[in-house]
């Protein structure tokens, strides 16, 4: 890919996250509240009607600006193309967040290539202002602390570091006793963070994140994003896991294989 | 309290919270990232540094502008006053959020009356730069979405309700057996906002927060805070909390009455 196209879709990529922003947050912390107290207000759905405009809102700037790419995104499905490239898109990322208020869910946005890995991501909190995007050369985030470098935090042992998972309850009983060795092993588990956790490991803050049951379009964005910052993401099996399901995301190699080995009751 | 009085504690609130904020954002996100790679910065602790720096900063100016009322802070201890006013502080609420880089950590700033009950309240989170005031007629909030009123939600049925809490291993054995009684009953449980919740609460998102083992500076915020977007803070026998331990914040007396049946297993 030459210079003038990654510009291209980087730019494409921010009128996206642009567009999202403007539409989860027309939305954001009104039903439920204040206006839940009507009867109009309390048959609305926020999250359905916050995450299809968002979606449409982004549809719409890629089929003006880049007609050749296929979209795949969680609300209206598959769309085809030409160029090999195929942008994935979540418009909310923590629909439970979202419904609560909190400012912990995020629009995602990824572009993958032709062999399905991604190539480009960028988390968004619309809420915060604050955008992580990691790529196409560029590994960055910018918000209310300006903008800075995106760059996973150095190896330490296992009992220094800090795991994120977004609910305690992980994916079946299996699932859940591989994250629990996990979780006795490290200094520090919190929950509860959506797709931001993924963005605080690319930012250096944290070290593991562990999910189950994750869909492609939960994933793309933040595999790109902290393999820029210089960590890894993969099932857990250490395989690549573009399509989601079970994921490890580590801040080194480290400290992914000292997860990955607990995981798999070898620690 | 006549309304200059009043006044003179809102500004001095808020100079506080500006000073909070200033001290605790010069060491977020830092420790921990790329600067905990040098032997210097790996001796680091960067919750106590800005901790104690965030409440020495306060206690100055409480000193210069309140020296008749007395102080009681999480860091320095107590010192006491003549006019029967404490000012309550807790310079960072949720360091393990604050020391994992999360924007959920906040500034807690309270003022009790002669009989240890919370008039006023003031939770802040800095790095998001959104701020919550209630008590002495205010229920406010500023931040991105603008200056709003604060206004719990409305009664809605235990099954429709939303519940947070810090972590999920709550208090004893026993607490959490209680605990896991509600949560068994509401729709949707959440972890790890520490004193953001409380904001939630406040802010008509969310219904309920159940914690345990806190401390007055913890508590006396968000009670204030609570109680004048029309909630209600108890511990979980219904009475008065103001120096911690287990509590229930609620959104209205109804959710309140059937949360705290289910912690005292009658539900």
């Amino acid at each position: 890919m030459n210079a003038r196209d990654r510009q291209e879709i980087l730019e494409t990529a921010a009128e996206l996250a642009d567009a999202a922003r403007a539409a989860t947050l027309a939305h954001f912390r009104t039903a439920g509240g204040i206006a839940a107290e009507s009867k109009e207000a309390a048959r609305f759905d926020p999250v359905t009607v916050a995450d299809r405009a968002a979606e449409d809102a982004m549809r719409a700037i890629l089929a003006r600006r880049r007609p050749q790419d296929a979209v795949l995104g969680e609300e209206r499905g598959a769309v085809a193309g030409t160029s090999g490239l195929t942008w994935v898109l979540d418009p909310i990322d923590g629909t439970r967040g979202y419904l609560s208020g909190t400012p912990t869910w995020g629009v995602l946005i990824a572009v993958t290539g032709p062999d399905g890995a991604p190539i480009y991501g960028l988390i968004d909190q619309p809420f915060i202002g604050e955008r992580f995007e990691g790529g196409l050369g560029r590994a960055e985030t910018r918000g209310p602390g300006g903008t800075r470098p995106l760059r996973c935090r150095a190896p330490r042992p296992l009992d220094q570091a800090i795991l994120f998972s977004t609910f305690p309850e992980v994916g079946t009983d299996e699932e859940r006793a591989a994250f629990d060795r996990v979780r006795d092993a490290v200094r520090l588990t919190r929950y509860g963070m959506d797709c931001y956790a993924y963005a605080l490991v690319a930012a250096g803050q944290i070290d593991l994140v562990i999910e189950a049951g994750l869909q492609a379009y939960d994933v793309a964005a933040p595999i790109a994003v902290i393999e820029a910052a210089g960590g890894i993401v993969t099932d857990w099996q250490g395989g690549p896991c573009p399509q989601g399901g079970q994921v490890l995301a580590a801040a080194n190699a480290s400290v992914h294989a000292a997860a990955l080995a607990l995981l798999n009751g070898r620690g």
